[in-house]
């Protein structure tokens, strides 16, 4: 069956349940969005994608964008990075506060909190927040193939004034010393970077690179390295949705990070990059419609790192 | 290149590291072992095994058995056996234990011990713990083509002396209600389990379900459903190696259990599994040289559930 | 006003609230008691008791008499016994487990669990079980003024099938290596000294060395020294009612140790010592109506260990 | 013996050891303090100071303000105060944090820094910085009989400076909703209060309300009710050190409350308030001979509130 087919049946199978799971709320630009939006949009390496409903319709990443931050930090850190912060699973929201005072500062992982706001710090560098940004934008921006890709005002001036929490895990980091950067210059960055805004069909594009190696097949664009691609692939995979993470590996079988606004990005190696979005959440913060998706993607794939490669045919 | 030169080419690279690390000592069965033993075999779905170094000499597979429990608790329980083991990271040994407190009971996988103590409860079922273990070793013999493969009595025994540990969590769990058989019933089909002796040629052939979806594609004998298969190898890779499961899946690439004999299983969906065993470990407690055999075997191969499948041919 | 007075006016006063809380039920011989007994008794240097209500009635003296272990422990050991359990309060359940995790097996208090488990095993010290209880009983008898204090073998025994949290924990002590006897005969002897019966009147007046520098002013009888009745005493005010210890010494205002049978045994320096018992508890495991009564005690005569002496006459 | 002659006594038996343990060091401002400096300060009900050393320089007083503090916003709140921060002790520094997060941003007591936060913030109340500051002082100048008493104001800049951790703590706070007031506003007031500066003798007169029940029995001016005063000790009993209390009731046996600049205060219900100054501290960040020398006068007087009251005359 072709992918275009298996797309439009996913979302045909699952559209009635529009609307299920609960929007974030805590900031009203996020509350503000239409419960019911759905899409489902699957980039491969000839340059197609697959997609079905709500696909060109820009939303807040959120979580999401801590894949390029890392991506990027790594081109510019290099292995060094890892020195700031860690490659293990976190457990949930509780222990990753506990482990980030028992280990001193030194967050689990990049795809908690305090990880990425670390990274972030790293990605900014010694270059001040305004040539970050840019550089930030202008990668995604090629990635994406589209010049328009930017961030929403409205929801990253939200994200800072509903901040609080953020600012508690960047002021331990900051008590450890592991920020380079004033706490509000990394923070105003990294809300910024929360506040990006992508379509389904724009994130799917973006994230080739890490289901091929660290390079764009479409147009050869190098992202990072081909280990540094696997090890990102590696780190989605353990750490991708909080204290999910283990039940995504389960039921879905390939690499994914989640983000509040409802999207979830996914990576199957050697195959696709996958973009879903549906805003309602389950308990753990994951879409709960995007998920199931995924997971019917899977089904109807026969996907999976962990089940050997497909007879080709 | 064939499997056989990289699997000798590897043994070679690693073979002057022989008797680095340090190996378990807590029991006097452990500490007499040569820690410059030191063997890789992979087995492959054409019913070869590659094989180098100390391939055909048993050792105790001690928490490797945690995979063998879990398929066979699977088997017999069903999904069901969700509901008394959780599928999530645990963070290392301190956060193991705060979650099992924080979360009444429920250990967060069935590879932390507290979690595989569940799992033999639930193998061991209500049928009495000779029948239970009569069945894990007919299993084991049946699945490793080898009907002498049988647990070291003497390693089992020392177990159980130096048992301190894992009796508090059994009786934490029975504290909590989550073991249906008597502590002490329980812990000594556990310390069995624990003490099982194979070799790494006969680990790996017993391995071979893992990768090829459930059964064993040279005898044609099903261990599992392919879904359990899927995620089983789910676990291994995102808690098989304790708090080190990231690096590991950072540095290997594919799913893997270590236990503190030296042994480490590896499973390559869709390729080979792979048993290496050296007994000196490093901090974390995995097999330092079986760690980076593994690694170069991944390097060599370009085995890895992070990229794309390998162009065949 | 006289004592008794004051003893018959508190009485009266909560008499009508009897009943209230939730008597501990996890054993039967505890949910057996009748929920509406309570009783009095405040034991002065002149050798008279000031009592009201059910105070020659034995109950199950539980945690109280990890009070009388310390002073007997502390004896035996010296301050020794201070490298085996510190003197700081442990937070909730939750944290005392954690802490003892942490700080490898060295539990944070002797009324704890943990601490009072260590305790006892150092007051068994090398001349085994038997010995020990029989000097346990025939120190108690003796401070008690009365041969026929004992210990209700069936609460014992119950304690013992319901032990699985003090298993747990007793194996806990022992991985970390902080036991001299082995767990079972360790847990033998307390769970026995749990089930100590005895009355209000006999309490008070065992305890009357704690109110009076370490020998009880009646017989002339020396329990310890004074500065170690001064140390039990801190404790008491410290860690005596789990994670209820600031609100008792808020309200209440001296030393004190709940037992979850329903007993509260306090200590006012220079005065007095007092007993209480009703078996209906709060929410952190203290006799409701104990607690009370103890407040309006301290209400009706000024007695505080937080304001200074009152004018004599 | 009269207690000028204690005091005298004490400081020669401890004079040579001025200069032992470990001065702060976090701002420049403490660092630069003789750390040979040493004073002791009794205030009596009849007016009197016995004093000894360095007890007319003023130093910084830091957490021992946190006592303040909470007699004031105790008056300003009354007993809605505690709804906002608990009245148990809360171990270590590490627990204070798992605590905090685990009771959602309730803190355990007013006397680590994150209740320290609240209570301020609640002094503050709706009437903003300047009025809060300007009455603290005033009550405090009135208490010290010292219209000249003040906060340093390069203390309270580099507290700011050094003050990421307090940041944290602070916006944690702000993210459970526990807060009133801004968080820059609330610590700048926390940072001014915690750089006091009062000589021995001031502390020692200031405090004599404590002893003696909520009043200054040499002035007559009422600080706080009688009940709030002795709360207000238990509190500095039992929590009055960090997670060096136990410790400090064993060993001297009266309430204290410590500051990193090497302050402690005492209460010694119905007899004295004691101020000591030396700014060594030991490794739980109590000033080392400070609190030496409290254990001295407590062996010289006989003053404990763990022993009766002693026979008069």
């Amino acid at each position: 069956m072709d992918l275009q087919t298996i797309v439009t049946e996913t979302w045909n199978a699952l559209a009635d349940d529009r609307g299920s799971g609960n929007p974030a709320r805590y900031i009203p630009a996020l509350a503000a969005v239409d419960p019911r939006k759905f899409g489902i949009a699957i980039a491969t390496p000839d340059g197609r994608v697959a997609a079905a409903g709500d696909v060109d319709e820009a939303f807040s990443i959120q979580s999401i964008s801590k894949v390029f931050a890392l991506a990027l930090a790594l081109e510019r850190e290099g292995s060094a990075l890892w020195d700031a912060v860690g490659r293990e699973p976190s457990g949930d929201a509780f222990n990753s506060i506990v482990q980030l005072e028992k280990e001193k500062g030194i967050p689990r992982n990049p795809f908690i909190n305090s990880g990425a706001i670390v990274t972030t710090d790293r990605f900014i560098g010694n270059r001040g927040v305004d040539a970050a940004v840019r550089d930030l934008l202008d990668r995604l921006r090629r990635m994406g193939r589209n010049p328009a890709i930017t961030f929403d005002e409205d929801v990253a001036r939200s994200e800072s004034e509903a901040g609080e929490r953020n600012r508690a895990l960047a002021w331990f980091l900051a008590d450890f010393g592991r920020l380079l950067n004033p706490v509000e210059e990394v923070l105003s960055v990294y809300f910024r970077q929360c506040a990006l805004s992508m379509s389904c069909r724009q994130l799917a594009e973006s994230a080739l690179f890490l289901a091929f190696d660290g390079s764009d097949p479409v147009t050869g664009q190098r992202m990072c390295s081909a280990s540094r691609a696997r090890r990102i692939n590696a780190l989605m995979l353990l750490c991708g949705h909080y204290d999910n993470s283990g039940q995504f590996a389960f039921e879905v079988g390939f690499p994914g990070k989640s983000g509040v606004g409802g999207g979830i990005l996914a990576s199957v190696p050697g195959r696709a990059a996958i973009a879903v979005w549906s805003p309602g959440l389950n308990r753990a913060g994951t879409s709960l419609l995007g998920a199931r998706a995924l997971a019917e993607i899977a089904q109807r794939t026969g996907w999976s790192v962990f089940s050997g490669p497909l007879p080709e045919g």
